[in-house]
């Protein structure tokens, strides 16, 4: 509630979008209808989100120099990740820079044990946890809560980067080699991932999006299944407990909230404060994408509906499993019926996630199956006659 | 079906558009999603798809040099209006240059008189029309078919202009001034006027879009319905006469295609070979935009399905009525439930499209009400509290 209400036009763009991603890139191409120009901040002149015709600042999210010279040009900053050191984000706040979401939010995305911390505190699910610095104190949390462990580092993990399950604490002693402290977790024996996101203004103005399933692999979000399947006890609940999260972390623009389904109770999971993965099926499928909701948050607009086009919207995700150019097989997708594909820009390896496909339908089973076949016919996972 | 089949990725673009207007803005736009980046040859760096950040050459579609320098940037040209001289098309093709759609198919765009020479000699309903040259040639047409008297420009008239209605021949005589022909047709009581956008391959395969009711202000395109309320026996009369001309024209991209429904008659008024106004409601509304399917048709790549995601898809044009910044009242508008909104970035002034808004719903005097109460909140016709 400390930032301020509505942004005049003036000569600098209305908003700027620190980070060069597939998430900048699609926040860009939601601007342009609303004749927003967002500029980025990105490390490399190819990222996705310049390669698509942002005006792009090149510079690390690391360097304060880097943002303040950004910021010059941009009335409100936002950000694509997570990659902003916490002091710099308050320098830029005490320099009056406008960012929102704002330093005190972000940090419940950038500081896992701050916000186990500060929403358990407040009554939310989250898991058993405690500060762990030695293979000692892990082999006694365990103890005491059972294994396996789940071991996670405080900043910086994300998509399944930064989480280590161990059976032992001995498994830990290269990881407590570099002195780092981590964050012990008690196993939760996860039935099902949910995602919810939520849009909020600086006022405190919230939409919500419906509950979607998730399906991670190695960690890394792979589909989205929207609405979720699941008892309405359940439905109430996680969207009860995702506006409550919204008011703590008092973010502005899109958080995305994940939880874990495990014995019938709903467990935190994880907290973005940007737009992300599980809300790409939004674009096609739902009123307002997540990324023109982002922006009507970051600039204090009135929030777009969320309300879903179809009975089921299912995104996949294009993860290159080789060298392939994915524009090489695009014409194959395509020929598969009401798919809708996204290409990032990126460079294919394997393992990168090099696009999207989403599919709507009356039916969650036969939507998936056409966007899982149109992702990997452009992965090359699965080959089809040229139409 | 003298072009080639299908296009490798090279060192050049895939596809480059000539125009820089809200066509080529929003054809921009779709091209992010399918990896494309697509330069365009706009007349000025603030054109509409510049803006929107799309590598831009500048220069004239009246100057061959500038074409022939932008077709040596891409694989495929292809338009966003009729304003390339046919002998600079000609010029073109004749140097190599694949344009999608070819000089062929635009000249049934360019020139009215050969469109409805062509058309109606394969029995298209065209109306009554002849070649005239003088107020008394017009008289002579007038006094055998009845007054009032339509007169077209036969090349260059768009969006109402270039098309006069006489009462009196005495009245064209200042028309008549310049020496230049012009095409008379009988008057058509238009009972309602509709729109049907196919898309077609090289190679001739085509997508029919569901027709839309379309209404005209001052013969500036304003609004649409769809689908077109319409009887079923007309529906499939309308959508067979859209196949009958996409194959005659040879076009390869959107052809779109404006009926008058006169007494119970299907009459051809336009034809338009590229995006079009009536079919900013795919962009939303329907399973592939215009935008998405041009770039399809026009790369030889499968075309994308064309059903309605809801029951009524209304889109009304944003038209200045004043020189307030459109952006300006964007967040009034952004209040109403579930609208679309498309700024072109364009400056604006009365009478001039600065942009769209669609609604989808159940209804569409309900979706139209949304659309057009958010259209007029942009251009300040109402106002609003500011939410």
């Amino acid at each position: 509630m400390s930032e301020a209400a509505a942004i005049p036009l003036d000569a600098r763009a209305p908003v700027g979008m620190v980070g060069g991603g597939q998430l900048a890139r699609m926040t860009y191409q939601a601007g342009i209808a609303l004749g927003l120009t967002l500029p980025v901040l990105a490390e490399h002149p190819d990222d996705s989100a310049a390669l698509s015709g942002a005006a792009t600042s090149i510079g690390s999210p690391g360097s304060l120099e880097a943002l303040r010279a950004f910021a010059r040009e941009c009335q409100v900053l936002t950000f694509d990740h997570e990659l902003v050191p916490p002091a710099h984000l308050a320098a830029l706040e005490a320099e009056g820079v406008v960012l929102r979401p704002g330093a005190r939010a972000m940090r419940f995305a950038q500081d896992k044990a701050h916000q186990r911390e500060v929403l358990g505190a407040l009554g939310i699910p989250v898991p058993f946890n405690r500060r762990v610095a030695s293979v000692d104190e892990l082999a006694m949390f365990g103890d005491e809560l059972g294994w396996p462990c789940v071991v996670k580092a405080i900043t910086g993990g994300y998509d399944g980067r930064g989480v280590w399950i161990f059976d032992d604490p001995r498994q830990a002693s290269e990881l407590f080699a570099s002195g780092r402290e981590f964050l012990a977790e008690a196993f939760v024996p996860i039935d099902r991932e949910i995602a919810v996101l939520v849009a909020r203004r600086p006022g405190g103005e919230t939409v919500l999006y419906p509950a979607v399933e998730t399906v991670q692999v190695d960690g890394m979000f792979r589909e989205s299944v929207a609405p979720a399947p699941m008892a309405n006890d359940l439905r109430v609940q996680v969207g009860e407990l995702a506006q409550r999260i919204a008011e703590a972390t008092d973010a502005t623009g899109i958080l995305a909230i994940e939880f874990f389904l495990a014995e019938g109770r709903v467990v935190l999971n994880e907290v973005a404060t940007r737009p992300h993965n599980s809300g790409h099926y939004t674009i096609e499928g739902a009123v307002t994408s997540q990324f023109e909701n982002h922006l009507r948050a970051v600039l204090d607009w009135p929030l777009g509906e969320t309300w879903l086009y179809a009975p089921a919207v299912v995104t996949v995700n294009v993860v290159g499993v080789s060298e392939t150019d994915p524009r090489a097989n695009l014409r194959k997708a395509l020929a598969v019926p009401g798919v809708h594909v996204h290409l990032y820009g990126k460079g294919p390896r394997p393992g990168r996630k090099l696009g999207h496909v989403t599919a709507l339908g009356d039916d969650p089973g036969e939507a998936r199956e056409r966007a899982v076949r149109a992702a990997r016919l452009i992965t090359g996972e699965e080959t089809g006659g040229l139409p």
